[in-house]
């Protein structure tokens, strides 16, 4: 029995980062401004109508520096409805003023690590694990994104450890996650076989502070500290709806 | 004796990744687009003539997230004939909305580990084999496409190991592909000499998930763990012409 | 106890890198130029404010070479303010004559290696410390940035190394960078969770050539040459108001 | 002595690979076209009259995939002649449909582990050696080029190894690109001190799936398997001037 | 005593490479071109004066191949003169004609491995030494220019090794570059806390094959062997300002 035999998946999720493309939209008039905001806006209103009826979930969040302006974070049933997101959103007229930059395709996963192995059934059936497979992000003010791997170098292998000093690595490791319980949340996507690193990391937290505590604390640990290998870090800020609608005002 | 002169290979392979510009398409007009459409579909009922009249294969899927919005698959006697294929597309008005993000040129390869070494005479005289190296591709709802080397670092060095000890590995490896049979289906094009990596992985399944089970299954296997090396991911979903089309309505 | 725990944080910072589009900016006719100016002063106006207030600090250099003609180094209480500062920025038509290059998102830190383990209470309620943690950025002749990890590679892996171990190199490491007290201000801020390196190291002095004796020194210092690993480095000439009005005169 | 002062180099050479810009090209009216495709059939005679006259040489081959569309290969006697074909090539109307995307600077060079090292004289009074040195570049169906280095990686160093060792290793290497004769035709080029990699490799063949047999099989010795670090491949199709006006033709 | 105390440093230097837009330039009319070149040779005028009353020096190359068309070499005493360089050039109309790809920011610098540590007093005092940190740049027939760095991977790291063996291998190292001597003149630049790799290199010399011969030569050497990590090479042709002229003539 290995681990791809023992996790557990739930929805699909990708990550899109895009910057504004301020040039173009300060050379819009105000007409045009309003007429593709409505447009986001009225898309919005579809991605939290399907939030409240429990068929996905999303959160928006600008980003600060260079590397992006937003992020949209969206959780679905399956990868044709993300598909077809991506595209009800390139066909709004406020997708011309943005410019992609990254993106992420994932699928949210509970790690065998944690989950009992003596479970049985439909891990739907419990609602503890449904709410976590199927969840509905955070509004927290701030968000955290990053992709890792698992190293594969020479004699820092994890692919090559045994099970036991696997699990016995990740529950230290979950131990200093758990420490962070009430002041950061996070949202494991798994994306081997979706996208170019193995996993994505979602961290959500009032305090923006607790994101640089809580990776440096776990970089010390081995699973990190030997096998960790990291991609780019995204923060930024959480927006409403009316939120966007000020930060575009010109 | 070694793995060169044992391998076989079929149809040439070039997988075709673009993006859409939307800003473009959202501009033109119904008549521009419409022209466009047509001219890609007239490309395509020749492909699809082709591929009936067993001279090639095609197939076409949308993309999720920014890497790509679509992938062209083509399979092909002779490099000439891919390039043909390339230069007539980008003849067509639909081209000019599409931008280029990556390609893959390799060749369908049957490799020695899995073939009875006594076996004699052409291999296209062996109906399996023939459908093997000049394969129909399937029409799965989903694609998953990755290139790969196997690692040549210091200890870790694929090519600095015994033939037995490959074939060993390589047979455990191949147990897992077969466990997934019925659920992936597998096609590997080799690349050295002709493109970046050595080989490209394509894969067809009706249910995205198993991309990841499967990829994520054989990473703890001694093959990839200690030696695959990994290019970058990209997922997607089977598009028909008539999907094409409700994509493409603005 | 570890780092993370003793590791004391200030304000945020944002290293904002931009290009000048000159062709652009040539192109334009004294009258855009004009206002294009007017725009920034009248932010640079507001950062001085917020400065002189204690509610941050900002320092504007030119830079040398194709990486940059500009670097805004921003310190703000929040990442909010730090987003907002950069719209800001944006809706300027200033702006639209920049081409972005790289940024870096992090926050003063004062490294538990230097700091007395014993000392209690609230840091900002020693005026030294307070001064460190959110420091009025100095108007040296130069500036030098650069991006910096501690590796972690197979046998040179800083996070597997012990605590007494680290402190004992890092105070070796701070002796040399004391000998340039007088010559070379230091401010490092920490990145881990927040940016894609783990540490920004922002340099300022009259005299460019010890950024490259201090830099080069250090690396013979076991903490950098073992275990030291450098992004980018950017240098460059101080910027007051007029000073970038006359840079922009054509 | 080492191999530096037994090296024989002969023609300098310029890999030119660009991409057609198919946009820019279809929206251009036929007598653009034809104005353009003139004047660089008129290049091309001037670059078969320099072959003719023993001057130097020149192939030209379309490539398959989006790296590039075409590729213009060169040899002449010295750098300045290249750099001026090459100014000669952008003052052409053709040039503005081109977009370049990968170049390489190189000279034709025979290794001393082939050259018999008891010869005295000019090389170039021996006439198979001129021949081999300032080549007539080879019009074969098909072309491949990459670029190498030998490595310099901790135990895996070739710079390292005896003279003795790495002539060993380079005759048994040497003897696996001889089986090939008469199927594939190999130009090396140096370009230590001329361009980022240490050699490139072009290879000529009427049948394109030897390149990937010699390739592969090549990969198993130990030259290749320990010592060789590869660049990108670029594999393409015979042009000659009728075949580029036809490719062309919209 | 290490070795940032014993390196002596001269004038700053900007390697500044970049494209000519041939297609802007091939539709600009003869008037707009006329003026271009004018600013342009206007400036290198001034470059001359500089060069003549020894405030510094220039060279201008053309570069074969796609990485650049021309590179700019000054040398001045103060990163201030070099920024007010790169914007008196931006400021020229032959400017918007050039698209920078490029930029390498050092200072010459002469190692202690060289210089007789029992020296005192100035070094500007010695006429030889004088000459050689502020030297007047040669106008050789041809450039070759590279950054590297000195490599810091486990058991090859130059930093940890003692002074005696790096001073032993740097001599033999030296004796490579004086057998040169004649042949190849060599700029070597510092660039630790100025930019991304540590030593610039710029040779000189009337026969482009000597670059190649000489850098081949001392990859042997263990110091390059083992040590060496090398960027980019560009190699180009003497540019005086009538064959600039001759160049861009259309």
């Amino acid at each position: 029995m290995n681990e791809a035999a023992l996790t557990l998946e739930g929805w699909y999720a990708l990550h899109d980062f895009r910057l504004i493309d301020w040039t173009k939209w300060n050379k819009a008039d105000d007409e045009e401004r309003a007429h593709a905001l409505d447009e986001l806006q009225s898309l919005w209103s579809d991605w939290i109508q399907a939030e409240e009826e429990k068929r996905g979930s999303t959160a928006i969040y600008s980003i600060v520096g260079q590397k992006a302006d937003l992020v949209q974070f969206h959780l679905r049933e399956t990868l044709e409805e993300l598909n077809a997101m991506e595209q009800a959103f390139y066909k709004t007229s406020f997708a011309q003023y943005t410019i992609p930059t990254y993106s992420y395709v994932s699928i949210v996963e509970l790690s065998n690590y944690m989950a009992k192995p003596g479970a049985n059934g439909d891990p739907m059936d419990n609602p503890e694990m449904a709410a976590r497979l199927k969840p509905t992000l955070p509004k927290s003010k701030h968000i955290c994104f990053y992709p890792m791997n698992k190293k594969r170098d020479l004699s820092d292998n994890w692919y090559m450890l045994s099970m036991d000093d696997r699990r016995a690595m990740m529950r230290s490791h979950g131990m200093i996650g758990r420490s962070y319980a009430g002041k950061v949340k996070q949202i494991i996507t798994g994306s081997v076989g979706l996208d170019d690193w193995e996993w994505g990391v979602t961290l959500f937290s009032d305090d923006a502070l607790q994101f640089k505590k809580l990776v440096y604390e776990m970089r010390f640990d081995e699973v990190s500290a030997r096998f960790g290998e990291f991609g780019s870090f995204y923060v930024g800020n959480l927006l409403t709806p009316e939120m966007l609608n000020d930060m575009m005002k010109v």
